[in-house]
């Protein structure tokens, strides 16, 4: 079940490179306009496989991903855009839908075998859909770092009609959209300025 | 407003070093127990700042941090703990509750300068309350792989009475708790075994 390998040692504790945080936080930027370079499905791929080894609640995992990539399936999509995503994301390589599944619960026998936590959510719909959305909104923070982690530049959006999209793109399914993210190598003549951040003191207290 | 220089040319879109990449999905893991090693308000705040560069719909910044680091607060986060995880709070060195500010709009003229903002959410109560949570959660996925970019370990839970917290913690306030965080240096000896993730076809597909 251990398919990675500990030390049995602590480790040292010790921090990431600066050009690595740099690529991940500090420097990285939601992009709008995009290079004329491909992404292949093997670096799609590799980023759901990181992103997937994230943190969730009882291993619930209710992240599904449709990568749109070809011209027909983005076609599909345009409609459900807010207008002022439209052009960059039918520019953009790929555009992945991220949403979630409201009967994660019936792969806990497997993702969680120590307990019956199935139990905790068939018949409890409430809980069960805020659980999915909770844990497949922090698995889309897990993703967007995973494509940076990568070399991809990332475009994140909310701005679309769900309802379509999940007409369109999940009829008959029990998955839910959550949030667009547009994938490939940014343009950065075209990114917007930098805005401002909360400090520590205004967001945070130690107590 | 562009805080952050950037290179004019695009960037070359490499990967992080495998080591980083380890450090942060592929070999992290939630902790339980914890060393006897302290973590210092600076890496506290170091992590909060990195984790706060990362996109929101809007720049809508909705999360909220309380650290709990006292004995004495400890204490009155300790009633709201599910039982599982009462004793690997009551041990951690911090204990981190993340929240979201449901009146997080009244910031976007200074966050958002470039359109009215704060006009898309003030009354629509509806509509406020779910950017608020889907954006503060994305936020504590992005929190949770800044601490681990700087070396902590992190054993992120949902099962505590968010009422109970929010009433201690929150009073007259407008945050409502959705995470936490212990925080701390792991101990590798109290790992559970990883659970098992998804195949990329289970959970994927490409269109």
């Amino acid at each position: 079940m251990n398919v990675h390998s500990h030390p049995a040692a602590p480790k040292a504790g010790g921090r990431i490179e600066a050009g690595a945080l740099d690529q991940l936080f500090i420097g990285a930027r939601t992009h709008n306009g995009w290079q004329d370079r491909p992404v292949s499905d093997d670096l799609l791929r590799e980023a759901l496989d990181i992103a997937k080894m994230g943190p969730t609640s009882a291993n619930t995992s209710p992240l599904r991903v449709v990568f749109v990539r070809s011209q027909a399936a983005k076609e599909r999509l345009k409609p459900a855009l807010a207008p002022g995503n439209v052009d960059k994301t039918m520019a953009a390589p790929v555009t992945a839908i991220l949403g979630y599944d409201l009967k994660f619960y019936d792969h806990l026998p497997r993702l969680f075998p120590h307990a019956d936590a199935r139990a905790w959510f068939a018949g409890n719909e409430a809980f069960a859909a805020d659980t999915a959305y909770k844990n497949g909104t922090l698995q889309v923070g897990y993703f967007i770092l995973a494509l940076r982690a990568l070399g991809l530049d990332t475009g994140p959006m909310t701005g679309f009609d769900a309802g379509k999209v999940d007409a369109e793109f999940f009829a008959g399914e029990t998955v839910k959209s959550n949030i667009l993210v547009n994938i490939g190598y940014g343009d950065p003549a075209k990114l917007f300025p930098r805005s401002p951040r909360f400090s520590f003191e205004e967001i945070a207290r130690i107590v």
